[in-house]
């Protein structure tokens, strides 16, 4: 795990992100506060510049392939992806992908949870970093992770436009790098 | 509907997009062959010429914001939305979305669906351009516009990668301009 720093060339990037991302009471369930990042999306000036500084960010990690998490790690993860000219796997659930795929089955805090890939997405040795939008618990990162080591290839890195710390992800993540662009 | 055109500026392009496509017979039921694009998000410089080439058509539509409907649309929405400089809302199934929402209902060959989209994705008067990666029958696509003129903003079109002709979907959006880059 990387520490995580501002964006140098960027100074009021994390203020401005923190000053758009809004909280939403109880969503999905009673009790958790739900980051909803779509304002940030609503601003082409502002998506762009949170995704120059990921991109600035993931770069040392020198990935080969970019998994992209359905759904919201969509939205991020494609245009990482073109900005590193890396290959574009969507990793997504179970059923979606008309191709041969590998699946893996893990839990989170609330039942058990499943993701498929496509079998051809990456060859052994390929660098492959995941792209989430956001960091909670790291489960479904951390089955992404797993997934990428089960088919021989080797993990670059976790990208995430934020990290909710207090929810153990980043821990969970353990020895792999991750890069998020604000924590909360 | 506007008529189909190869990309001026990169001759090879719809060749090239041919040859990386793959049918999967069978998915996602018996009797259908699915056009896997996968292989195209695995070329980041296909992708990137894809997406360059969809941006300059969808250009003169000058949108002010993207409807990009969840999950392959993300993938083409999200780098559009950059290039054209305009809002990126996600259109998503029912119950993701976690601000206070709008809501479609409509039927598709194969049942009821629904779509929702953030109540403040877009004002009145804005231009509208809905984004996915198929254009197949095109209910979903057309379920997308209703919702986006209900809410009293405008449809500047809709974009694909490609389009299935022989499913109904460009007649079926009828008056809407419909820009793909290739069709089947």
């Amino acid at each position: 795990m990387i520490p995580l720093r501002p964006a140098a060339a960027d100074p009021t990037l994390v203020e401005d992100l923190r000053g758009a991302i809004r909280e939403i009471r109880d969503f999905p369930i009673p009790g958790v506060g739900f980051k909803d990042i779509t304002p940030v999306l609503a601003s082409p000036a502002l998506f762009g510049r949170a995704l120059a500084a990921l991109v600035e960010r993931l770069r040392p990690t020198a990935p080969t392939h970019i998994a992209a998490i359905e759904s919201r790690g969509f939205l991020v993860g494609a245009p990482v992806a073109l900005a590193l000219d890396a290959a574009l796997a969507p990793i997504r659930k179970v059923g979606k992908l008309p191709f041969r795929t590998e699946r893996i089955d893990y839990t989170l805090e609330y039942g058990a949870a499943a993701l498929e890939v496509h079998a051809d997405a990456w060859e052994p040795g390929a660098r492959v970093l995941v792209i989430d939008d956001v960091l909670a618990t790291g489960g479904t990162a951390l089955a992404a992770c797993a997934l990428v080591e089960r088919m021989g290839a080797e993990v670059a890195g976790c990208g995430f436009l934020l990290s909710l710390p207090f929810l153990g992800g980043e821990q969970r993540l353990g020895s792999h790098r991750v890069e998020a662009l604000i924590r909360y």
